[in-house]
């Protein structure tokens, strides 16, 4: 599996001419970044007289970001795997019409789990946005820098998601799903992009 | 070092209560990231009728790529370093006025080394935003999507080292040395955010 991979590794693999693991797996990787990064700062608050207000807080979020954490680790190996399947649904036979109808259908469901896979990366990674604006304001401000590099990462994340999400909508004919993810994607994009330009209007007025 | 951990140790590393790996070596990882992600648009561009007229230059760009991974990838255990050398030197022995003047002295010179570190680190990434965005324009169009996602992770890499730029430059008393790190932060904090919302403009025309 990819996580099993070392750093370097994983950063050769990535670089070579195989086109996964590509940006959805990077994007997957940020958002488990994220989570990381916001664990830390928790961990970094628990514990210390001067946040004994917001320890308890803090454990939950701790315990929160590490099932997140978890989650978004192994999208890394997911989305890489959705996109070799698609792959794999191309080179089907397509002599008959028979196999060209079953080529044509696999095409379709296995590009929408290729949609699927990373419009759940975007949502995890959306979905924790709040917690850590939340880490950031009250949690160790020794540690306020990585709670902000948590929040970019966090918005990498879904934003790289989101043109995954998207570049294989654009192949899909269910109207319907393609309709719903699309709406699905822009107000996640949106969400995404205000919740950091906020933390970052902040950060700017404290370092 | 940090790059042989396996991408999920060094993720269990992350969330850690330990202040290192923190935003800056994250920031580090994302530069690399980014330089890997480029080298295989590249690559996935070489070798292609379709792409013949770009192919020396594509070949270049995967060339100058590697060499910026590997630099930003040891930048990863470099900004680590750099804060346990700040660490270290704060619990230096402060009884005597010699050794609070050693102190003082120590304290100084590694924060700002911790401050050039990330500056190294920020000045790598944004030097590659350039041809981030020629890939996406002139490289194969398949993988516009991971371009896109390199020049988010390089905006990342940017703005996340200068925070930690930044918050080393407040403590460090050589007047000199903050102005000069300080301009520079600005215009490539300026420069990053740009370039990244020019290519995030261009591909939401043609996603």
């Amino acid at each position: 599996m990819l996580i099993d991979l070392t750093i370097k590794g994983f950063l050769d693999k990535t670089a070579g001419s195989d086109p996964v693991p590509g940006g959805g797996s990077i994007s997957a990787l940020n958002g488990s970044i994220a989570a990381a990064l916001t664990e830390m700062v928790a961990n970094l608050t628990i514990g210390r007289k001067k946040y004994a207000e917001v320890e308890d807080k803090m454990r939950e979020v701790a315990g929160r970001m590490a099932e997140i954490r978890t989650v978004l680790a192994n999208d890394i190996d997911k989305d890489s795997d959705a996109y070799d399947k698609v792959f794999a649904a191309f080179k089907l036979p397509k002599e008959t019409d028979e196999e060209k109808a079953h080529r044509s259908n696999v095409i379709q469901e296995t590009t929408k789990e290729a949609a699927l896979v990373p419009m759940s990366v975007a949502e995890n990674a959306a979905a924790i946005m709040d917690t850590i604006a939340y880490v950031a304001h009250n949690g160790n401000q020794n540690a306020v820098t990585d709670a902000t590099v948590a929040m970019m990462a966090a918005r990498t994340c879904v934003l790289g998601a989101l043109l995954n999400v998207k570049i294989n909508l654009s192949s899909i004919k269910d109207e319907a799903f393609v309709k719903e993810l699309s709406d699905k994607a822009d107000r996640l994009e949106k969400e995404a992009i205000a919740k950091e330009q906020e933390l970052l209007t902040w950060i700017k007025t404290i370092l």
